[in-house]
């Protein structure tokens, strides 16, 4: 799916700040692409984005709505409802993370109809895939991987791609997850593909390119996590990538839901290289990435160099201390840009 | 999903044989649970059960008309809908393996309306499944894995579930793929799960049961094939098997659909125990099952007596030797019945 913009934001009328991270992240990373905020009378969220009318919204240029809210028990509110016909009418197209489909709300499957906009569901794959076929794409790949689930792909690769941009290099931010798909425009779910469409929804995700353009693939789980790894192992030999970050937080010991412990780096670097091998045979680690918020300044720092000086390879917290090392590192494997 | 039996197959008006593989699958196996054979003019495939009309059929006690062979072009030919019909009205339900959700042709669904009846699509996912837990259940099982896609995983399943329990083992065989579903009367079709629900699913196909009985898990695609692997991730760690066997053919040189290699029995050896040690840290590779159809039978018994040797384990192939040497490795390893 490809999601027009800008975007205006709805925040609804969440009670607090998490509830409205999907908005959060947009903002964070593409706040070009946003005009305005829409709250709701008690909204405890806030982007710092202005706060508009959806008229304002579509008078300022925005193209669709985004909820970028979750509501509590998974139901859309009455009033959500409203706002969401509302914006159908001014004219805009709504991209919805919710569960529950937007087509399936009479009012607002109406709306869509009336007006001709379009609906999008991005936590729900409606899209059809060919299954993978495991053929070498030309240009280059870096997929995040971790050590559990929720350990910090997405802002890896988002990071990433900045720093690769900046350096000169032509990159661009695959996303597999629904927040990451709104911050890039396009993409689906991978969680939510049949299982055997896996590969395949990877292949389509990081399509052939120019030799010399760089894709930035958010990961998904972990192939540690009894949950998930399926999907991981699947989006690894899909997206073949060239390099790899592995992703980690120091502090946990659990794997995410689960019982099982947490593997080490190490473990995650082999059985990525042995898995990924299937699909490209010159896969190597890049860099570790980690999220270091739970140490002050001097232990991270200390952590940093050590995890690092142990696997041979860069390791840094891209939110304290940026990805230059990681891109140095590509810089020395694959070349400048 | 649990389909009432016993069945009556629907054969309608194929071509070929092979266009009926998953009736001949059902009476290979079960053939107890079948009352007759439903054939429509020209049909060129036979099980060599009693023809029947549906009305003889339901006479004969069949609870369930089983769609048990596919047409061209997926789509269901008008005069096979007629059939289904007569069996809802008859007072049958109907299950099939077709793309086709039945419940989507008009007519059909409203006579399973019209006279109470159920209608099971086998290849289409319609059960929700938690995520995956990974914690350990009682009782023991045994995987078919492979080094491919369709070499032989669900008959080395069913073989070994049949030797297991002629030997006195409380024995069962799970099925996680179409025809395998009709085998067993229960399973899903795992390859049509979401992602994010393969190994919760997986869960689901093999849960906790007494201490001192099997199951024996129909295996799918292969770690090594680029477009399924992610499926048999999932399904390793879900059914977190104490055993597993090999299967392959010695043949084939590339995997089935794609241009990649074939892995060696021993790769995919040491990759089940790697990855299947997250949820089961004992589990072990309990003998090689092998399809030497291409073989004739000395070949066969010297190739199978090499890979028994190189890999110190009990190699046979199902259909021509039966599974009494792995059953033995079984009972060695883990104790008699």
């Amino acid at each position: 799916m490809e999601i027009a913009r800008p975007y205006l934001l709805f925040l609804g009328d969440v009670p607090d700040a998490l509830a409205a991270k999907t908005a959060t992240g947009i903002v964070d990373w593409r706040k070009d692409w946003c005009v305005g905020q829409v709250r709701l009378q008690g909204c405890a969220a806030d982007t710092g984005l202005p706060d508009m009318s959806i008229g304002e919204g579509k008078a300022a240029g925005a193209q669709t709505l985004v909820i970028g809210a979750v509501n509590a028990g998974g139901r859309l509110p009455d009033h959500w409802v409203t706002s969401i016909v509302e914006a159908l009418d001014a004219g805009l197209d709504v991209a919805s993370g919710l569960h529950v489909r937007l087509g399936d709300i009479e009012a607002i499957k109406e709306a869509a109809e009336r007006n001709g906009r379009q609906l999008h569901d991005v936590r729900l794959n409606t899209m059809t895939f060919a299954t993978g076929k495991g053929t070498k794409r030309s240009g280059k790949r870096i997929l995040a991987v971790g050590t559990d689930c929720s350990v910090g792909k997405k802002y890896t690769a988002l990071a990433m791609d900045k720093a690769m941009n900046a350096r000169g290099y032509d990159s661009s931010f695959c996303a597999t997850g629904q927040t990451g798909v709104f911050i890039s425009g396009r993409g689906t779910a991978l969680d939510a593909v049949i299982a055997d469409f896996i590969a395949g929804a990877a292949e389509w995700l990081s399509p052939e390119t120019d030799d010399n353009a760089w894709q930035i693939i958010e990961g998904q789980g972990s192939l540690f996590h009894p949950s998930f790894a399926g999907v991981t192992l699947g989006l690894l030999h899909g997206s073949q990538p060239d390099g790899f970050i592995v992703c980690h937080e120091p502090t946990r010991t659990k794997m995410r839901g689960v019982e099982t412990p947490l593997p080490s780096i190490q473990d995650v670097i082999d059985l990525t290289i042995q898995c990924g091998r299937l699909t490209n045979p010159d896969i190597r680690c890049v860099g570790i990435a980690v999220n270091t918020a739970a140490l002050d300044e001097d232990e991270a720092q200390a952590y940093l160099a050590k995890i690092g000086e142990k696997h041979g390879l860069p390791a840094t917290d891209p939110v304290r201390f940026g990805m230059e090392a990681i891109v140095d590192k590509v810089s020395a494997e694959f070349g400048a840009p």
